[in-house]
């Protein structure tokens, strides 16, 4: 009595933001010489962080404790690594595609949940950016690293635009699906164009001070 | 039909108060020369970053979800950073004191939020603590630097101190407002004469050891 | 009217478990010259915090603010280590027993907590490994380490195999007070050897990267 269902295609384009993600997180891991289980942990925290980090902000359930596909797909990316190490540096556009495809989907899955339980869309923007980007932030605190996304890349600003987008398209009262599409092109968009043209925020200007 | 509250007193420091805490997490930032959108997230998980692991842990929804007052609070922090960057040195000690202010002002808020639900006070007084003190944790993770009130600030104790006050003005059957006064002129209190006279903990004598 | 229960077997070795990683904790954090405070937290930490991550998941209560033996524990802990400071290293191979006895436990009472919830055995298992884990990553991230879990002890692994080592045992129908057992001992002999013999998961191969 199994029944074997076709996935959707943002099903198939979850699969390939969550093992990009993934990706992400075990070569950095890599990087700094962790263990299989090590490179494991930090490789799915990148991938479901940001969505637990906004599941306990909801009061909701864990996306992940429900279907453990998420888990499976980041075992998959460690097995990747391991298998085909050196070539996943050559594969790095690639990853960097479906990475921003990930950022894209999980900002407006993010909007979606928020909105759905009745918060505005302030909250619901905060939130689609979490599970964007705050992964990564977990990531590099494993790593024991400074977040990136702090320091030079237009990543969480994206998830932002993402936000304000798919706002503007409902109060234009575009069709619930073209809204979801538009946001999340403006995501995958601002992304490439940011890496591609180099664009960035203006760096804080420093003091030196070790003190509050 | 819009209408305009006046703001009580309380609202007006807790206002000076997350300003404080966002400014803090800010300089902090810049000195690790973070970009604008990286300064803004140290900045307000500094001022929110307390009360939000308070309300994940008593089951709540985290507070500035429901009003975007602290989100552009931390928004206006960040705004005079940029903007007067330099005179924030030298304004050192005003912020000092805004942020002495805050910190009372934010432990009675933990404990009484904390009593409301039934809790015991020695539980309100952690989450009175938590409130005031785990929101420099999360900035000094975000930069990557060992949590300053582990090391060499009388500032959590401050917490503790406003939370047995608070616990024995219930016992001695004081007024309430009272009650939430002395509580808080007792952290704020403790916090200023540790700074002005240089009080510290005793150090834990170290042993070289990478093992645990 | 107070009543003094005896408490179980299990309370001991809960009780014993707790001190030793609040132990784990308070050393690394004297290590670092932090102060009394800072090491209480870093080893209250250490000793509730992966019981905390896993009942804010199950979205349960935290365990630790419905009896305060465990505060008590951890400064006790403290106590132990002002006082006997140097005579701590001596006892290394007692804490160590202590530690994975404590890791056992911990798991085992996170692994059923959670199916008691209802939850399948995967997810069981994840919870096990959290609550015995987490808590020395998060002191590894007060202390501004790289989590040594991540690098080079079969220590998480360990968890892992203690769930699954419950499912077989369920899958088998043995007694419930057997499977525990068992499950628990799988996860003490699983660590202990992995020590004795010096066993470590492969290290991933290194990319000198600095990039996501």
């Amino acid at each position: 009595m199994y029944s074997f269902t076709i996935p959707t295609f943002v099903q198939v384009l979850e699969f390939f933001g969550t093992f990009a993600f993934a990706i992400s997180g075990i070569r950095l891991a890599s990087a700094k010489r962790f263990d299989w289980f090590g490179a494991y942990v930090v490789g799915v925290s990148t991938a479901i962080g940001g969505g637990t980090i906004r599941d306990l902000l909801l009061d909701m359930t864990p996306f992940w404790m429900t279907n453990p596909i998420y888990l499976i797909c980041s075992a998959l990316a460690l097995l990747w690594v391991i298998l085909f190490g050196k070539m996943v540096i050559r594969q790095q556009s690639t990853f960097f595609i479906f990475d921003s495809i990930g950022l894209a989907l999980f900002t407006v899955v993010g909007i979606e949940k928020t909105l759905s339980l009745g918060f505005p869309l302030w909250v619901a923007t905060i939130m689609g950016t979490i599970t964007g980007a705050a992964g990564g932030v977990i990531r590099d605190v494993f790593i024991n690293e400074v977040p990136l996304i702090f320091r030079k890349e237009v990543y969480a600003l994206a998830c932002v635009v993402g936000g304000l987008t798919y706002g503007l398209c409902e109060w234009l009262k575009i069709d619930f699906i073209v809204t979801e599409l538009i946001s999340g092109i403006s995501v995958f968009v601002v992304r490439i164009l940011a890496v591609k043209y180099h664009l960035s925020l203006p760096v804080l200007k420093g003091e030196k001070t070790s003190d509050d």
